[in-house]
């Protein structure tokens, strides 16, 4: 759909990071006038929301510097270049949780912040977790505490805003969903 | 909550512009370990999700230059500085749908992006609409055509990922939960 297109004129670059690239481009309007749009490329993520046997969820507690406090999340990570978002998946859920699986169920995808960035963001799901006996170890400048909570739990930490991204946000109201309709 | 904290030892402003700011943190990590951090500074943002008196949800389509396609969404924007959130929701509202409302309901907010972005997300909804007599402008490098679809073909669109983000996927996902209640 290009409805409303904004034909760029000029692309510049302003920084080229290890996660993010931002650029600033000018373009014209569909009215024909000039504006400038302020870009960041990101090369997207994925997340799992992943349910034990006893069917609790696992997140991961970890720091999160642009808002200088820590989040609860499920566990989520970079795509690498090339990556399928399926071996990303199991990627951060080995490297946070010290569980695997060899199911996934694709749930959704969203564009985080259109407005300005265009990280996409997957989601999957699995309730076949193994615990792997030999842990692998996940970036080095990343800190993580995994917990495993009840529907309950994590509903009432949507409450208290210690769960409050949008991925797990959805995760949580995904599952809320799906339990509604078993309840039926 | 500081679990991890990642302390800052110097802060480089990359770029200032209309609507993010880029900075670049040197941080000292929990394991006295040095690292940096890329940090988007956003004003946040409010989305509202509008619901006509025959049961249908106001999206408005617009060009979304990160991406280079246009998407389907609820009517969003920026927060202005030390404006509140249902201000924003109602301005926006006026501003991209020619509807109005005095009777706002909070759903959630979220972080859009949290590790690299500050971004905070407030949604509303409402179902009392009244059309505006006098129709306001928007921002004049902003152009939007809105539409009314039911629930099941605002599903139908998400299938297609005409609707493709994470504060209209989370408010399609609502409605779709509240619609379940509804039928038990």
């Amino acid at each position: 759909m290009k409805k409303f297109e904004e034909k760029t004129i000029k692309t510049k670059e302003i920084y080229n990071g290890k996660i993010v690239k931002l650029q600033v481009d000018d373009v014209t309007l569909p009215n024909g006038k000039m504006s400038k749009r302020e870009l960041i490329k990101h090369p997207g993520a994925v997340a799992i929301i992943p349910i034990t046997k006893d069917n609790k969820i696992v997140f991961v507690e970890q720091y999160r510097k642009p808002l200088e406090k820590s989040l609860i999340e499920i566990p989520a990570g970079k795509l690498e270049t090339g990556e399928k978002p399926e071996i990303t998946a199991i990627r951060e859920l080995e490297e946070e949780t010290g569980y695997t699986t060899n199911q996934l169920s694709f749930v959704t995808s969203f564009y985080t912040s259109p407005g300005f960035a265009d990280e996409l963001m997957y989601i999957y799901i699995t309730d076949q977790l193994e615990e792997l006996k030999h842990p692998v170890a996940g970036d080095d400048d990343e800190f993580v505490e995994t917990l495993e909570l009840t529907l309950e739990e994590a509903k009432q930490y949507v409450e208290e805003e210690r769960i409050h991204d949008a991925k797990t946000n959805y995760a949580i109201l995904y599952l809320h969903a799906l339990e509604r309709v078993q309840s039926c």
